[in-house]
C-alpha cells in the first residue's frame, strides 16, 4: 500500500535473530513490553527486497533534524563522527515509545522539556565523537518504538556510553519514555 | 516490509479516478512534474484493506505539529473547525513537495521561515474557522510529495480560499517548494 521502493533510500532496518553482524551482550528492557531475545542484531541500510528472518525486524528511517538550533547543529556536524569506524567494536540499538502527552505537546514545549530541562544535546556533546550515533524515526511509519537509535563506540568507552544513557534515563524528557530497550552489542 | 496494520489508524489515502465522493473543478501544476489528470477525489481514512483503483493514490500520515508555539497551537485549536461540515461543500486537496535544501535546515531556521518571514500560521488565522484544513505528513513513509493539505470550505468563501493560497505563494517559505498541484473540489 505504501510506496516502498520510494522509502528505501532512507530506510534502515534492523534485524534481530538467532546470528548476524553483531553479537547481543545483554538486551534490558527498561519500561514497557519486552522485545523477544535474539543472540544477534544486522542492520540492514535501504534494503531492495524483503528480507526472510526467523528474528523480529524494527524499522526507522532517517529523517530531517527536528530540534537542534542552527548553532547546535553546526557544532554537532563539526564534531560527530560517523559509524563504521574500525575501532568500534561496541554497539547499542536503543528502540524508545514516548507517551502520547509527549506527542500531544507543541514543538516549543518538546523543544523546552528536550534541551532547556533536559539538556539533551548539550550534555551529548561531552560524548562526541567518542560515540557515534544515528537517529531512525519510526512513529510515522507505523512502528511499535518512535525512534530507534544506533550507538557505535570503540570498548574504552563502553563506561562513557553507560553514563550517558543513566544521565538521560533520570532527565525530565525520560518522564515521557513508555517503552525502552537496550540491547548492547559487540563485534568480536 | 513496513507494519502498515500498526500505521492504519493515522493514514490517509487519497484516491484519484473517474469516480469518486468529491469532483474535480479545476487540477492545476504549479511547478514541478504534473498529476495524471482525474475526474474524482475520495479520501479513505485509515484504510484497513488495500484499495482496487484505476486512479492513483496519494498517501498520507496525520502526525504531531512541527512548527506552531504553544500560544499559536491553542489559537488554532481553539478557532478551527472540524472538517465535514455540512455548509462546507468545496474542498481542495494540495500535495506540495519542498526541496532538500529545505530539510537540510535546522528546526530553527525552518521555523523562522515558517512563521517570522512568512507568516504562514498568523496569516492563515485571518481564515479560520471559514477554511478548515488538515495536514498529512508523507516525506518519511516514501511518498513523491512532501505534504498533502486538505481544506474544506462553504461556496462563499471560495474567494477567500483563493487569496489564502496566493498569498502563501509568494511567500519566502514557498522559495523551497518545487512541486506543488492545486487539486479543487465539489461536493455538488
Amino acid at each position: 500500500m505504501l510506496n516502498i521502493a520510494a522509502l528505501n533510500e532512507r530506510l534502515v532496518m534492523f534485524e534481530g535473530c538467532g546470528h548476524g553482524a553483531w553479537r547481543v551482550t545483554s538486551q534490558t528492557t527498561l519500561c514497557g513490553e519486552p522485545l523477544a531475545a535474539v543472540t544477534h542484531i544486522t542492520m540492514h541500510i535501504a534494503p531492495q527486497k524483503p528480507i526472510a528472518s526467523a528474528g523480529w525486524f524494527l524499522t526507522g528511517v532517517r529523517s530531517n533534524r527536528r530540534y537542534e538550533s542552527t548553532k547546535e547543529k553546526a557544532t554537532l556536524l563539526t564534531k560527530s563522527e560517523g559509524l563504521g569506524r574500525p575501532e568500534a567494536t561496541r554497539g547499542a540499538l536503543i528502540p524508545i515509545k514516548k507517551s502520547s502527552a509527549w506527542w500531544e505537546l507543541s514543538q516549543e514545549e518538546r523543544r523546552d522539556i528536550f534541551e532547556q530541562q533536559s539538556q539533551h544535546i548539550a550534555y551529548s556533546l561531552n560524548y562526541i565523537p567518542a560515540i557515534a550515533r544515528r537517529l531512525h524515526h519510526c512513529r510515522d511509519i507505523g512502528g511499535e518504538f518512535d525512534f530507534l537509535t544506533w550507538f557505535e563506540y570503540a570498548p574504552p568507552h563502553a563506561k562513557d556510553f553507560d553514563d550517558l544513557v543513566h544521565y538521560l534515563r533520570q532527565t525530565k524528557e525520560w518522564e515521557y519514555v513508555e517503552r525502552e530497550i537496550d540491547i548492547r552489542v559487540t563485534l568480536d
